[in-house]
């Protein structure tokens, strides 16, 4: 059973989830950055010890790693002689990562989109989870039920694919919205003029499917439309964006 | 002073307005469209004589052209001698549209997503009004404030920006979905499970910009994760989207 946790970072999921584990009332120690003034504020609000020396990190029973994913293994590499679970929380990061460095391990990936500004109900954040044997598993289930309603075990592989669909529904979406704000504000028109729309189009597929729920020129193939506004569009990769994305539409309605 | 109006169509717009008009306590005199079958039932829903011969159209102070916008034109030129004020609700046809046909008319674009099964809040959807003259502007807007609380005047120029920019926030965002559940749907995983992270995706946006928003591997420059995520994917078509929108998206952030 985990009673103590450190974790490893101090950016967005870090942050997010560190503040998720103070509040389901299980104890957190450390807070590690390699820059002490990154972790002291983090530390100060979960009631832990900020440290910029990773072999300060002891007497835990989970150690979760909450960083870049190109980090991930070099800090793997200085946990070796650690009895503790380690787990990291990227969904694009396989758990054979632990091969050869650390015996108990696993991955507890939370599927949100974390901004610092931004507080988050984590009981309702769909939390993967998966572990190099049953043991950890089962210890790992339980830690993470405590943080989140909803629990998924996922293998490596599952993860990925996760991963991939959550970086078009958020990653890309998000990027729509920002090259549609770019063409209003050229023009002097706010975006948010354009929330009802946005927020409609959201409501819509916990109802419908997307393949339902899609309208607009590219979907009724309206060329006419659709040359008529590339005519409009100024940056070269916009155009391509919008021509791509419009024939991936069209094709996807003709099938 | 409209109290009286003809719709013509009988599509997803069409049924959201006349609902919204009969809503709003003006008499719907006629619904048109050249089979009658189609028409009926919005007729039906709101008071209103089924007619799918357009010279029945008469005694009305406003007819609304609410169909394709490649249709337009050829209805504006049956209206020829009508004495109503005339106005269509696309977004990307310009007003010109009526120049020789029509002598008061204009122009009632509903920026939203209609779809047949789902009610909306048409208190709440931006209506862009344009006219011909400042009187059938007045009369327009008196109109158009009767439907909605959010009544902006725009020309054709900047409705066409708006309908540019509805396109990547709304239909684009509804495909990146669509691609998502596809990917998950390979899987056997459910696309409900994206459902807090669109969620939040959608809500942040309202309280800062898309840009601060953004996240995901291409934000980070994270070239690791984003290649591993192409092998996964097998439809060049979408590996290419993939492709272009993290590019997009790392060099907005190069800047």
């Amino acid at each position: 059973m985990v009673k103590s946790v450190a974790i490893i970072g101090s950016g967005n999921v870090a942050t997010h989830l560190a503040k998720a584990i103070y509040k389901a009332g299980v104890e957190i120690k450390y807070v590690y950055s390699p820059t002490l003034a990154n972790c002291s504020a983090l530390a100060n609000q979960v009631n832990a010890t900020a440290v910029d020396n990773i072999d300060c990190i002891s007497d835990v029973d989970l150690i979760v790693i909450a960083i870049k994913d190109n980090a991930i293994k070099g800090i793997v590499e200085r946990l070796r002689d650690k009895d503790s679970i380690v787990v990291h929380t990227s969904g694009g990061i396989n758990i054979d990562v632990f091969d050869g460095c650390v015996t108990k391990c696993g991955v507890l990936y939370p599927l949100q989109t974390f901004s610092k500004e931004r507080e988050i109900d984590f009981t309702k954040v769909p939390l993967f989870i998966e572990a190099n044997n049953s043991n950890v598993f089962d210890d790992l289930e339980i830690f993470a039920k405590r943080l989140s309603e909803n629990v998924i075990e996922a293998n490596s592989q599952k993860r990925k694919v996760m991963h991939v669909a959550a970086v078009f529904a958020c990653n890309f979406v998000n990027h729509c919205y920002d090259i549609s704000s770019q063409i209003l504000e050229k023009e002097g028109l706010p975006f948010s003029t354009l929330l009802p729309l946005i927020e409609e189009t959201t409501k819509k597929i916990s109802e419908i499917t997307p393949h339902e729920a899609q309208t607009g020129p590219a979907q009724r193939g309206d060329s006419i439309v659709m040359n008529s506004h590339l005519e409009m569009i100024d940056s070269p990769q916009i155009k391509e964006i919008y021509k791509l994305l419009s024939k991936s539409i069209t094709d996807s309605y003709k099938k």
